[in-house]
C-alpha cells in the first residue's frame, strides 16, 4: 500500500457520504482536535497529567492515525498527490540543508 | 483585576500543590489539548461537525478561559510579567509595522 | 487594567480597520500558527531543537501574549466577557472537582 | 510503497545521527509548529491572513507532508506500525460506529 493506496482509501470512504470533505478550515479545526488528543495521551504517559478516573485510557497508535487520516482529507479535497510530495521532501532532507542540521554518528 | 492579579490568582491555586507548575513542555502539551477542545466547539458552532449524541454541549467562554488558563501556569513559571508583554505588544500594534498590515476604514 | 479592559483595548485597535474580525474558524487557524510560534520557541528553550542560524530569537512573553491577542479577538467577536468566565472557572478550580485533582502540600 | 517502508525510509534518515529520535514531548513541541505552518498556509489560501510581503509563498503539499514526518518520527520512537494502526482506523470506519456518522448519498 502506498499513499497513493491510502488516500484512495480514504476517498473511498468519503465519497459514500453526500459531502465527501468539509472545507479547508473545517478540517484544519478537526485537525486540531486530533492533535489535542494526540498531546493529552502523550502527556499521560509521558508527562505529568494525571488523567482523570473517568478518561478512556488511550491508544497512541489510534491517536497517531486520526491524525494521519484528517491530514488525507485535506490533501484529497485539495488534488495533493502525497506521495510525490513525500518524496520531494526524503529527498530534501537527504541532499539538502537539512542534512547538516543535526550531528552525525 | 489586572494581569498582574490574574497571574496571582492562578499562582495561589497552583501554590496549594506539593508541584505547583508542571515542566514547560508539559504545559505545552496541556495548551494543545485544550486548543482543541477549543478547536472541536468552534468546528460544531461555525464548521461541518456533527457533534455525537454522547459528547456534551460545550461553551465556548469555557475552553478560551482553559487556554488563557494554561498560558498563566507558563508564564508563572517562567516568572513573565504578562501585563509588561501585554503592554509592550499593545504598543507595537498601535504604532509598529502591524498598524499598517490591514486596510483601514 | 481588567480583562475587560483587554478586551476593549483589542476592540478599539481592531475597531479602526474596516473588518475588525474574522471569521471564527479563520481566528482559530491564526490561534494555531500563533501556538506553533510559541512551540518552537519552547522545544528552543527546553527541548531538543537545535536553530536554524537564520532564525531570530525569540521571546516567549511575545509568543503567549500573541496567543492571548487572538482569543481576544475571537471573544470579542463572540461578545464573551472574559471577566466572568474567568471569574465561574476560578469558582469551580477553588471549589469544584478539580480542587481534588492533584496532590495537596 | 507501504506506510511500513515509509516509517523505514524516516528511520534510516534519522538513523545517521546520534541522536535519533527526540523525546516525545519535544517531537509534539515540533509537530505543534508544523501544524501552525499548515494553518498559516490555510489561512493564507482559503481565510482572511494577509500574508506579509516579506514571507515566503508557502506549498500546501510542503505542510502537509512536513506534519506526516514528524507523525513518524514519533511512530518510529515509541515501536508503532502505523499500517496496522491504520488498518484497525479503516475497519472501525467501515464497520463501525463512525460509518453511521454522517449523512449518505
Amino acid at each position: 500500500m502506498t499513499l497513493r493506496d491510502i488516500q484512495k482509501q480514504v476517498d473511498e470512504w468519503a465519497s459514500q457520504f453526500k459531502l465527501p470533505y468539509w472545507q479547508p478550515l473545517e478540517i484544519l479545526a478537526r485537525l486540531v482536535e486530533e492533535t489535542g488528543e494526540l498531546a493529552r495521551e502523550l502527556n499521560h504517559r509521558f508527562g505529568a497529567k494525571k488523567k482523570k478516573e473517568t478518561e478512556p485510557k488511550g491508544d497512541l497508535g489510534d491517536e497517531i492515525t486520526d491524525v494521519m487520516f484528517t491530514l488525507c482529507c485535506l490533501a484529497n479535497r485539495e488534488g495533493i498527490d502525497l506521495q510525490a510530495e513525500w518524496d520531494k521532501m526524503m529527498g530534501k532532507k537527504l541532499y539538502g540543508r537539512d542534512n547538516q542540521r543535526f550531528e552525525r554518528k
